[in-house]
């Protein structure tokens, strides 16, 4: 809260630290006089009951248990203190949210429960059932320029469940795109219900963890899910609008066409980069994702027979940039003239980034092709996907070299998938999703 | 040929150069009055037939043709180009590599076509009709700790097949692992004849580009490729005991678990690491490519039992890590513990790296892990793929200093995969193709 600026008053608790980070520690809540909004617990569950009469007495209207190991253990005492807990919070008024989770990390707000989160305020609002997983999501999203908002893991979900806190962040302005990590639910109606209000808003991305007998198993033990038969599940999503994804990349990678590519009216890409290799594995991706690649349209065609008549029955789409060598057409002046062409509704800059590491000259050559690459793309009006590369299989001077690059792509809010295959199988989901492909 | 310290001899030639790169130039190949073994062709197609002739006067046995626009461009005028060299080359008794191909890379021998690849000696052969994806195989195949050796990018084929390639490495005793990214072939029984043999005295993986019709199209215009259909195509080389595989990624996933996993006898897992979220991740993919979670076995949980009693009922595999805090159970003594049971096949490290990110002492926590991991591995005999995120998505200090961490485990020789869905896919594959799973 203080690497956050939270402007309100913070009061640890604590039986025997006098100072905490600067905060005057108190050794109770009754040694705390001014009212209190949130109260978070990081006691151990079998002191929590005590802990809510305590509240009772304070006024305290909401209480987050980071407290875990009740339900998830499996112990049947466990689960008999979880409900004990739910049912004195509930005579008590006082609501919960957890336990077994991290809660609320908004920066805007200064609340946050870890240093190292964004500190800046987006528009993507995100909920997890699983802590760690709000953290991969948070941490490897905001590096790849997405920008998250208002953040909820909510652990076992005992009380504040999935479905109210679907149904806050659908109808919130500050948030214009969902995403939910979760294992399981008590309540599926009101989540569905939940789901129907906000998808038909704002578009809602879905991973759901426990999709197998072994994942919900596991489920039980993580957040003591009802994970439910994963057919269901997904027709379940699908009827209520929402997107599905089965990993954290392809949930990421989802958001950052939500996010960047929404603008795309339809399925007919202009392709441009990368050698030969490159160029067939580009169709394979396009066609098995229902990605049409039309052909140059004649008025293109004509140029180059004007400029390069060599190329005019060569070049296709995807436009191999290896032939263009010499022709006095570059990859970027080619995806121009066809990201301004009819043609075309959006377009994928297939970045083959190896062709100059092994230059001595890699580094100007690299920068001058992306700076190149992100003028051609401001200056068209159609949306572009930037393939550039799984950089992290490359070698130490290679790959901090590339990731610099991809960062200057990425500050201009550029959507960048690491390979072709991700792009093209995302895209494909937008367009099956928003039923607009022809 | 410099950098890889070729200890023949080199000539270059060039109409006015007198020296590239220290090598003395010769005006043409008649000024040469050595032998030569292999003449590498630059120029341009419409001077090969002349070059073939001055060849066959020079006595050399081999050409390999850099030189492209050919066949590929789809022009007639240069199919019958292509043709007239192959003829010309035929009758000359000269063995012609490509055309439109980068040719040699064997660093032992000192032959390479880029200073910046591996200089050292494996046994993974490489044929690949597109030389950018060869580049690319070796760069981030390298980066992963596969070990290349002799690796050959053949172009158009015209006249040394795929066939014959796959007939020398498949004989060859310093190649263990064959890996293949080929379009199309001219002559189709030959190379599943090839592939029998071969692939009943090693692994062949094979990646087929131009799956798709577009897929086609493109492969036609870059390596002059008949692509096929490609359900005959996967039958074929199931059939002939190939792997196959649809991109770079899953190819070079396939090789890292051919390359270190393959005394894989079984399909149980024990996975250990990461919180609940990776846990349940981990269950779904494991369960969805055929690989079983056997429960821990009595002597462990007797063990746990005695230790840590509240974890008795709790702990499952997929073992989520973050209950252990305080238990006096590390990840890596669990590991250890499952990994010299008689009730797994194998090990997955599941690394949750983000964890520890936020604390201020993240390099040496981090490190210590790393550090305890590879002990633990080391000190069992069953074999373990790590997962080890895609720092690729995690920004600046971070990403730094986890590749430094991966680049430790790459080190030891482990198999290192980006993420459980990779890892989980390939050991299915593996698993399916080996015919081991129970």
């Amino acid at each position: 809260m203080r690497v956050f600026n939270f402007s309100g008053s913070v009061y640890p608790i604590h039986p025997r630290a006098k100072n905490i980070e600067g905060y005057k520690v108190f050794k109770s809540l009754k040694d705390i006089s001014e009212p209190i909004d949130l109260l978070i617990s990081c006691i151990s569950a079998e002191q929590v009951p005590a802990l809510i009469k305590e509240s009772m007495e304070h006024d305290i209207p909401y209480l987050h248990l980071f407290t875990g190991k009740l339900s998830e253990t499996g112990s049947t005492n466990a689960k008999m203190l979880e409900e004990q807990i739910l049912q004195l919070a509930k005579s008590a008024h006082i609501r919960l949210l957890g336990p077994n989770g991290m809660g609320i990390h908004y920066a805007a707000s200064g609340l946050s429960f870890r240093p190292d989160l964004p500190d800046f305020q987006g528009d993507i609002g995100l909920l997890s059932q699983s802590g760690n997983n709000a953290v991969e999501l948070l941490t490897r999203g905001t590096a790849r320029g997405l920008k998250f908002g208002k953040v909820i893991s909510y652990g076992n979900g005992s009380d504040i469940s999935a479905a109210e806190l679907l149904d806050y962040l659908g109808s919130d302005n500050q948030t214009k795109i969902i995403a939910i990590y979760m294992e399981g639910l008590a309540a599926g109606r009101e989540f569905f219900e939940a789901l129907k209000v906000a998808a038909a808003k704002k578009p809602v991305v879905i991973h759901k963890g426990g999709r197998t007998a072994s994942g919900a198993s596991a489920a039980a033990s993580h957040t003591a899910a009802l994970a439910g038969t994963n057919t269901i599940w997904e027709s379940a999503i699908h009827q209520g609008g929402g997107y599905v994804t089965k990993t954290r990349d392809e949930t990421l990678d989802l958001l950052i066409a939500l996010s960047l590519l929404s603008s795309i009216k339809g399925n007919r890409a202009a392709v441009v980069g990368g050698g030969g290799g490159r160029a067939v594995q580009a169709a394979d991706c396009c066609e098995e994702n229902h990605i049409k690649l039309p052909d140059l349209p004649t008025a293109i065609h004509k140029i180059i027979d004007e400029r390069a008549p060599t190329l005019t029955n060569w070049i296709k789409n995807p436009v191999d940039q290896s032939i263009l060598a010499g022709s006095g057409f570059s990859s970027h002046s080619l995806l121009s003239l066809m990201l301004k062409s009819a043609t075309y509704d959006f377009g994928i800059a297939n970045v083959g980034e190896e062709w100059f590491l092994g230059r001595p000259d890699a580094k100007n050559r690299l920068k001058h092709a992306c700076t190149r690459l992100i003028e051609t793309i401001k200056d068209c009006t159609l949306p572009v996907a930037v393939i550039y590369g799984t950089t992290e299989t490359l070698q130490n001077d290679q790959r901090i070299l590339l990731d610099e690059m991809r960062e200057l792509l990425i500050n201009e809010n550029l959507a960048v998938f690491p390979t072709i295959e991700r792009a093209t199988s995302t895209i494909g989901q937008l367009l099956k999703t928003s039923k607009l492909s022809k």
